[in-house]
């Protein structure tokens, strides 16, 4: 009887450890899901995310908004404007935008063909019109790198070409 | 005698239970620095990898050879040149970069300014000069995606424009 006793001592330990085991190997399943968690940023929801704010970017120069348009950058952002050099930081894009609603521009239209990247950065290609009124003045390509800043998609490099030559 | 034995055997697995848990949580902690590991990608490496792809693109530049140019591109790469509507794929970014070259350029100067991204995607900020002969034809600002294929960064989407006005 005692022997039965200790032998079911031993067995429950034998079960524990089998359980102990067993846990461990969950746990070791979980964690190494961990990463794939951590890479379960959504393109497609980005994607939209970015869409939102070209929504917004277009918004603002219809409404003539250069503050706006600025707010939309990140606090380092460069405008890379073509014709001009680099425009670096929020203030000096401000008045880069101001120049551009002052010039006649009524309205762009952004149309995005791509994103890719991470949670950390996302680069955009797309296509842009420019109009003065009801005039298409220019049809332009882009690419946008974007940055989170305050949990929101910021543009933080915009540059930009004609697809016609300037001649 | 035999208390004494079964006291051992149980204390043995008391002991081996310990070191499963102890195991499981030595495993846990290298687990949960996997994702590091996996983020232990190198910018600065990567900065040094794209620099010596900017030196290999000038030397194609400087010899005029089109199919190394259009070599340094992903199969599926973009050519974004300014004036001009994208040009898609490596065949037709050859014959983008023979035009170039028949047009007089016989140098670029490019100048990395900073990167970004992952082992997936990296970002690169820059400046160029334009040469023909001697004569500096151009300053320009770039935006170029990278990209690895076959284990080597190449250039997948690549865009530019002017510092000056067209005007």
């Amino acid at each position: 009887m005692k022997k039965t006793t200790n032998h079911l001592k031993v067995s429950g330990l034998v079960l524990l450890l089998a359980f102990a085991v067993t846990s461990c190997s969950e746990k070791k399943h979980e964690e190494t899901n961990e990463p794939v968690t951590k890479s379960e940023f959504n393109l497609t929801n980005a994607k939209a995310e970015i869409e939102a704010a070209n929504k917004e970017f277009m918004a603002f120069v219809a409404a003539g908004d250069s503050v706006g348009l600025a707010n939309l950058y990140t606090e380092d952002a460069k405008f890379m404007s073509a014709g001009n050099p680099a425009v670096s930081g929020r203030k000096n894009i401000q008045s880069a935008m101001s120049g551009i609603i002052k010039s006649g521009i009524t309205r762009v239209d952004l149309r995005l063909i791509d994103v890719w990247g991470t949670e950390d950065l996302l680069v955009e290609e797309g296509d842009l019109s420019l109009f003065v009124g009801d005039k298409n003045v220019s049809e332009e390509k882009y690419i946008v790198v974007w940055k989170k800043e305050e949990g929101k998609w910021k543009l933080f490099r915009d540059i930009f070409n004609s697809n016609q030559s300037a001649k």
